[in-house]
């Protein structure tokens, strides 16, 4: 029971916001390192989204690390772009959760970045446990 | 004439955006350092908000590195606060601008960082130069 | 032939310097996002030990984008702790690079973070092409 | 007597690191607002030099959260360069301190960069307090 997948159907959240001058490189495009900071915000909205704020649930006792990225660059960003992200949850189990993400620029449909984290359940100090109720009770 | 301050009047831009969990360091606030990309970002907008965006004004061949930075901290975000930040230009002649940025938490009235940036408009290859009529023909 | 992987042996890179307050977060330990820039920074060593210089190659006309970043996290530095990490390369075809890496806190021999990241050469202008001379001739 | 500068000569540490492809920007050069992260890094170097590591200080019980930034861009790094910086104490009273910092490519003797930060001493709940006696006792 405990190792449920809770994850019933895709609900997406969708999050928008400029690219920083100061995410890009020499390169002329965004860092690869900043889209795992998008993948971040994404997920921050997906929770707000649904009045489950991150901030709450650190508040509450709680802290989800991540235990594993996975990101595939087809494309880039540049400043001047705004930055489109889709997140949602591909497995949600009882100490774990996986988000996935698609990164476009909202000027254009084709995806230019997507990937996936994991994050594992702990308590303040770093043990883990099961999800919050606030998290389950969706 | 080249020297007039164009600055007539206190146009005011007003932007806001979530802190990043990203932008948090160990002391569990938003790093001092966050802030001076914070600015730039309310730089970025002020220009937007004036269909003059700074992608724009790269592309005609012009770049406006920045020359001075100014912070003063009194307070601090942290995660789950959104940021507002207001910027206003204080002089603006035809080499040099500086702007004037107010962030607080959207949620308070209180000022918790303030500061300047001073820039110099220069050609791509990074020679002083006059501001773009773009720019100037507000 | 220019399939083949020239990946003969496991020479590794070892790079060591202090985690800088700006890279922990409000956990208390280092971001995840910032593992990735250690990655570049150790890809980075690894080219300067054999004198192949990624700004070189830059300048020489070719670029070494990042096609897919994998990252494992098992444990976590914080500041006061050296970052180690050791770089190697485990597969060098003509056209595509994949780089190793293992960080691990200078103080312990524990592995706390894991990963690999891929590379496709292309020229200045983003398209696709092989290997530099200097790159092959190892 | 609590407000004695306790400044007696200018004694510099000096610290050397490559510069991070990640804190480069879209001009081509290292990003403003990476300087400020490479002003608390050479602060902190500047501490583990006389053996007053910060994360020592912190374990003790105090913070030293920044107040005031300052800096001045007369040119610029690249990637390829290694930053050479200087920093020293301008000022040490029991509860204030600033440092200054001049930074160069270690290439080149000309200051590109220069600035300082000032900084107040608080209690883990950030109080204002005096200076350790870790810290005074020099």
């Amino acid at each position: 029971m405990s190792e449920e997948n809770n994850c019933k159907e895709k609900e997406v959240s969708e999050t928008e916001f400029p690219v920083r001058y100061a995410e890009t490189d020499a390169m002329g495009v965004v860092h690869h390192a900043a889209y795992i900071v998008y993948f971040e915000e994404a997920r921050s909205q997906y929770m707000r989204d649904r009045s489950k704020d991150y901030a709450l649930i650190e508040k509450s006792g709680y802290r989800l690390p991540v235990t594993d990225v996975k990101v595939r660059y087809v494309g880039s960003l540049t400043y001047g772009d705004r930055v489109n992200i889709r997140a949602w949850i591909t497995e949600n189990r009882s100490r774990k959760i996986t988000f996935n993400y698609e990164i476009r620029s909202s000027a254009n449909s084709r995806i230019l970045v997507s990937g996936s984290t994991s994050h594992t359940w702990t308590t303040l100090d770093g043990k883990v446990t099961r999800a919050p109720s606030l998290w389950l009770n969706f």
